[in-house]
């Protein structure tokens, strides 16, 4: 069952495209880690908070790479500052209000 | 500029088709709101979670329907037990890593 992770942080920045220019070797990586179907990355320069929006394969996998993900940002976020959780789709709904 | 509203809440069920069932006018509805662009229907049957993330062509039309959603809600979740957030999209990262 696929699983939809969302998450979000405080982060300084860079934003919009200067973040683009600095990920975007990172952001093809994501692309090839198991499991992975896409990613919505969010932002608010304002509030100064960084995340994204995840759709993987399998609950597993969607583990797997928060973990990973966990790790990396381990070095400029204090861990209770990650907000995350996991959540399932209701793909009947999502058939009438997602792009398919 | 497009803006993500995610949004969380606690919730008796039901889930997955059974929900489909009975908000499938709803979600036919949610589509017409103004700016509108999509919705991914989130839930988590065992923490007993439901959601959304909703992508708006404005940050308007975005608060317009947080409005309407938050009145909605009140007749079965407490104010501050809904959780929400709005954020921008990374759009050059969002090219990369999101269907388009």
């Amino acid at each position: 069952m696929k699983k939809l992770l969302i998450i979000d942080f405080p982060f300084a920045g860079p934003f919009g495209n200067d973040l683009a220019n600095k990920l975007d070797v990172l952001a093809q990586k994501i692309k090839d880690e198991p499991g992975f179907i896409w990613k919505v990355w969010t932002e608010d320069p304002e509030a100064k908070r960084s995340g994204g929006v995840y759709l993987f394969e399998s609950e597993e996998s969607c583990l797997v790479y928060l973990h990973k993900h966990l790790e990396r940002l381990s070095t400029i976020v204090e861990k209770e500052e990650v907000k995350y959780y996991l959540r399932d789709l209701n793909d009947d709904l999502n058939k009438i209000s997602f792009i398919s």
